[in-house]
């Protein structure tokens, strides 16, 4: 097997990492027996800077022309004076999902046992741990619903977006999060507002339909608002959490954060060819850019969940997550992952100890 | 004085709870010499049963010819089946908002200090406690835009809401979040979508207008997925987090949730003559109604909220404040608050401490 990834590192902790995660590719296609070609392209902040878009026309053709892309982080203060719709993020990844038709996509969220002290909840809570599957719909909603705009004048202005599901959309991306708790634990809990908004009555309508050609999987569901909460009391409850755009949005964010492991953390968004876009949970944490101490393991995973969902390399998936978990059982930390600086591995060094476990 | 309230203590523990708010009241009234005469009706849950509707016609009336209202809590398994859209707190409450107009939502969140191990999040986290002021939008945005509906067939039916927000209705509540904040800690953090959402950018230049006649008070933008995460991080970071319909409702359920004590939460809704529905932040918890073992504390400091912003007795509010404030510091807890089931008190004698120390 051969294959073309576009490696779009971004800004500032995005380079480093990604050197890591190219490491652990290499030493995974040695030991598996694929090759990989790696294209580079600009994106985010650096984009802007050289090229004048967070999104270049050069960026998307090397996109095009692979089987997958696997992402940095992107943004900094350097651009933060910008409008919130042109900041790097926005301005890199709404039309990256949007020309791919990313539509689905996953993040784990989980407490890794030996790391359970990171969590901000109490030990009682994450002391039987917790794994959330995030499944998140990431083409529709209110992020790409028309008409969106603004109208009148004075105090009567008016600015307005449209919240719309078709039972298509909905549809595909319930199957997604049934098929995934199907070789978990077996629970889809389905995150609405189906008291208050008719898009999510139809969504809770056609979940319940989709439901019944998985008899054996659990549905619940719970508002919005509710799943906040829980999230904080009990996340341990949860298996797979099936969300709209906005609602896994926020959702995701907030099971992130309960693991108290962002570093950790990786995602893939896929559209209906299994093609992808793959991203660590994080950002760009300028504050430590540079200093290669930065933790490379969410873009390791996030190279991980590649070879899985897009380049059918399972085997050498499950290979890089066991060589995670095994230098985290040894205590290899990097500093965000312990108190105890003086002993914590910099960036290079936890990317050498996962590829040498390969 | 002399004033009128609309009782409407609902379903589950809301009877319970809201005689002890009545008791606070009346030893209030003697002591700072004014008069109150209630006047009860159903809603929610009961309603159903007694009338057919959630709301009926006969209770808004009385709340009518009221000068406030004082809510319990509505809903339970009984009416559980009902259609998301039919539910009893959904069915009472939407309506009771857009009739009265009360945009303005204020949902205090604080860890009282003798309290802080009930939090889900660590204690290095809650070790200086946190308060925060929730001011949340409740009369606009998705939950009352224009148009919503269903259209189409098959796989192609879609189903729509609108979010909507005027320079008006932005303007009025944020100048209640920049009111709140100058008699706070002078911090407004608005939450928003500025990123993705036209609404929001609305939103976001709005604020930052009123901002400008509040030089004392610190402006801070969130992100709301941002804000989910920050809230378990560091909560002590907020002060008043300012809210549309729907971020409102997901981020004042999440603060609620990790002071761990849901039973002392107190919320308001205002509209603009100071008429307003107070109420509890919690359910009615129908697996301990009837038991005489709810906390009252809730319910009561919902009556205080009452007599500071609806009858102008700031006085004998503070009174019932700094009464909660004692009878908690003196280890007088419900089953609710302490570990320790044999030591707690139940829900009268819970109203007797507080009254008693009027
Ligand atoms: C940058 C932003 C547009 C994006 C989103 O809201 O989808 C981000 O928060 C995410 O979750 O990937
Ligand atoms: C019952 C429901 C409609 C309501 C809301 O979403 O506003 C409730 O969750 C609340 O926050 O008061």
């Amino acid at each position: 097997m051969e294959k073309n990834i576009a490696l779009l590192p971004g800004d500032g902790i995005g380079p480093e990492v990604m050197k890591e995660a190219v490491k652990v590719l290499d030493a995974a296609a040695k030991k598996f027996k694929f090759k990989i070609n790696y294209k580079k392209a600009d994106v985010g902040g650096c984009a802007i800077d050289n090229h004048g878009t967070a999104l270049p026309d050069s960026t998307l053709e090397v996109c095009e022309k692979s089987d997958a892309i696997l992402f940095g982080s992107v943004g900094g203060p350097k651009w933060e004076s910008l409008p919130p719709a042109e900041q790097p993020e926005r301005a890199a990844l709404l039309p990256l999902r949007k020309h791919f038709a990313l539509y689905c996509n996953l993040r784990p969220a989980r407490v890794f046992k030996s790391l359970a002290a990171a969590s901000p909840l109490k030990p009682e809570i994450v002391k039987d741990g917790f794994d959330i599957l995030c499944v998140r719909e990431l083409t529709g909603g209110i992020y790409f619903g028309e008409p969106k705009g603004r109208e009148g004048e004075g105090s009567q202005e008016k600015a307005y977006d449209t919240l719309v599901y078709s039972r298509f959309e909905i549809d595909r991306i319930a199957r997604k999060a049934f098929e995934a708790a199907r070789i978990r634990r077996g629970i889809v809990t389905s995150v609405d507002k189906a008291n208050v908004l008719f898009s999510m009555v139809l969504w809770r309508e056609v979940v319940m339909e989709v439901a019944k050609e998985y008899p054996d999987v659990t549905l619940n569901h719970i508002y919005v608002d509710n799943a906040t909460m829980q999230l904080v009391k009990d996340p341990h409850q949860f298996d797979v959490l099936l969300c709209g755009n906005m609602f896994g949005d926020i959702i995701s964010d907030e099971c992130a954060m309960i693991t108290g492991s962002m570093g950790l953390l990786a995602s893939a968004s896929l559209n209906e060819d299994n093609f992808g876009l793959y991203e660590p949970a994080g950002g760009t944490a300028p504050d430590i850019a540079g200093k290669g101490i930065a933790n490379p393991i969410a873009q390791i995973l996030s190279a991980a969940m590649m070879l899985k969902y897009s380049l059918d390399q399972v085997e050498a998936a499950d290979a890089i997550v066991q060589a995670v978990s095994s230098v985290l059982d040894r205590g290899i930390y990097t500093a965000d992952l312990t108190g105890d600086a003086a002993s914590a591995v910099g960036t290079a060094e936890m990317g050498d100890a996962i590829a040498a476990l390969l």
